[in-house]
């Protein structure tokens, strides 16, 4: 690991499947692992408050450098007293390096060996991001999880593109760590390689003779199927070193959760439950609720009985009600609901893991969903 | 008082002005006045949760009956258990009669003795509302304290027109009050009468024989000055019966609070705080902080120091940040500082007043803004 300020304590590896419980530690305190980091893109992990993030379970939030950087600028953020004072979060954050936001968002993208330049979805200005200078925006934010600037493709893609991305994301790994300045900021490698499994575990074991103190799967839920996903994590997951955290970036529902914790992942980050908490989707432990349909209009139930979350205070009928008179409020209790969902469940696997029996509960899960 | 659910408990009159200290108890509990309420137009106080109401100090909410009795109907509330239920909001809730946002909203409204019949804002369809009916609605919705269905206009106006709708208004008065079934709901008379002290006091002096539990003054904030409302003010309240709580509707500015407390007004509420600080305008005790300035941009004050309210835990930096990225947690954080800012006032004010100094507190506090 960089530095002492962080550490990976594994506990246990589950009896039948690769799913490890663990604890990442970081200067901003501990993450249990499996975890789910709420997506705050910028800042703010959309309508929620410090305490409401907190009181979903989550110990650990993402924020975006490409925005941050658009706005208000990493300068700013840094005079306002870096990412934990600025989003009033003081637990471990994460920030992604840009690398998929210039593939998704950006406009005019074009990728030189030296650095990817693209023109803001804001405001069209021109904007460049080397290796070095996503590592030093970052080290401005002040994360704890900072991530090495990597290219990402879309998928399907020419065998060509892809190995070329991938080669070039194991280039840009090294300028990112040779360019790390803070010793209190953890660099995670990223692995690409498109759905090529050869690729992949190439890509992995080169990154993994680097000795970074953590490792990402990333370029994925970019168009593949699910199945295309989990043979890529079938493939590369062994090939990362045992004793560092493994992030699987963006992704994603819950059942890709169970999946991917099954063949040894331990980290994640979606948009998922609070994009979707916004559009009135709630997940219950008996599948997704769709709040807008009529037939919740007199539902006196809650969306999860038991639940803890600020929502499950309200009936569903309540909740429809918000949402149909375009009240901020539906977004906000269903956006904390879905998200308490996301820690609930990883709170059940990681005891299922503890228990020797993660293949069960996920079995389970999958087949009432 | 109608029944013996309610009651009006009065500690004070300060030495100096016609402020009062009472005490308003409902069914729901007790409400320490002069109190502000939060208005919660259509069920919800825009974008705070339940927890996040009680926070600013609150004691008493506001729903607004036209709304609610448009979307979702006021037997969908009441099927999913009534305001209190439905909002979870468990503490005293006040419905207005539908007489303002007849008037402020509807279209093609057209008023006769019998009912008002308008065009709804939402999606054109016709509604009636008779003061029978609006008492009916108020009931379903199950608030604790029911208003008057009253005849609104515009000021300034023709003294026909105020004159006619004055009466109307205290004949409607009579209806609802004959109307009334609950006997757990509290119905409040409003006065109307325009600018003409003369017509407001005979207003006051007829409604006072009908021996409401309570006496609002309304068809203010419609287009007059502050001097002309105050003047209202100086001739109205003193012709109200002192035994009862007395709420000015839809007023407003700290400013204007401050003067009605000082002509003897107990009850307030206004959409000034939340939807000021939906657009980003934050009350300080120093003055007005309109956030989207450049001059906010690395300004590390929270708006207020000492304030307890969630958005005071963060920058003026931050949150400029965040209304200018589009962020929902701007409206929701200083919607609730704006809040937490009128029931400190208030709760400022009440002291004062059992001090005996309620006008060198208003008087320094003018001065200040």
């Amino acid at each position: 690991m960089s530095g002492d300020s962080f550490s990976f304590e594994l506990h246990a590896t589950d009896a039948h499947s690769a799913a490890r419980l663990s604890t990442f530690h970081t200067p901003h305190g501990p993450v249990d692992m499996p975890a789910f980091m709420p997506v705050g893109t910028q800042g703010t992990v959309k309508g929620l408050t410090v305490d409401a993030i907190r009181a979903t379970g989550a110990q650990m939030i993402l924020a975006n450098t490409y925005h941050l950087a658009l706005r208000p600028g990493e300068a700013v953020v840094e005079a306002l007293g870096g990412l934990h004072v600025f989003s009033g979060f003081d637990g471990p954050i994460l920030t992604d390096s840009g690398g998929f936001q210039i593939f998704s968002l950006a406009r005019n993208t074009k990728i030189t060996e030296e650095k990817a330049s693209f023109r803001s979805h804001l405001d069209g200005n021109l904007f460049e991001l080397s290796p070095e200078r996503a590592v030093a925006i970052q080290e401005a934010l002040g994360s704890d999880v900072a991530m090495v600037l990597d290219h990402v493709v879309a998928l399907p893609n020419e065998p060509h593109v892809v190995r070329e991305a991938a080669e070039r994301s194991i280039r840009w790994a090294i300028r990112c760590q040779a360019a790390q300045k803070r010793p209190d900021q953890a660099l995670f490698a990223i692995v690409q390689g498109g759905l090529d499994p050869e690729l992949r575990v190439k890509s992995a074991r080169r990154l993994a003779e680097l000795d970074f103190p953590g490792y990402a799967v990333g370029g994925l839920s970019v168009g593949e199927s699910p199945e295309e996903m989990y043979q890529v994590l079938d493939a590369t997951v062994p090939a990362l070193p045992a004793d560092r955290p493994r992030y699987l970036m963006g992704v994603g529902r819950p059942q890709d959760l169970l999946e991917a914790i099954r063949r040894g992942i331990d980290l994640f980050d979606c948009v998922l439950p609070t994009r979707n908490g916004r559009n009135a989707l709630a997940y219950t432990h008996e599948g997704p609720v769709r709040l807008r349909n009529l037939q919740y209009e007199r539902d006196l139930r809650p969306l999860d009985a038991g639940c803890p979350c600020p929502a499950c205070r309200h009936s569903r009928g309540y909740l429809r009600h918000l949402f149909m008179a375009g009240e901020m409020l539906g977004p906000v209790l269903v956006s904390a609901h879905n998200l308490t969902f996301y820690q609930r469940l990883l709170a059940l696997a990681r005891r299922a893991i503890a228990l020797g029996q993660f293949n069960e509960f996920a079995d389970e899960r999958l087949r009432r969903w």
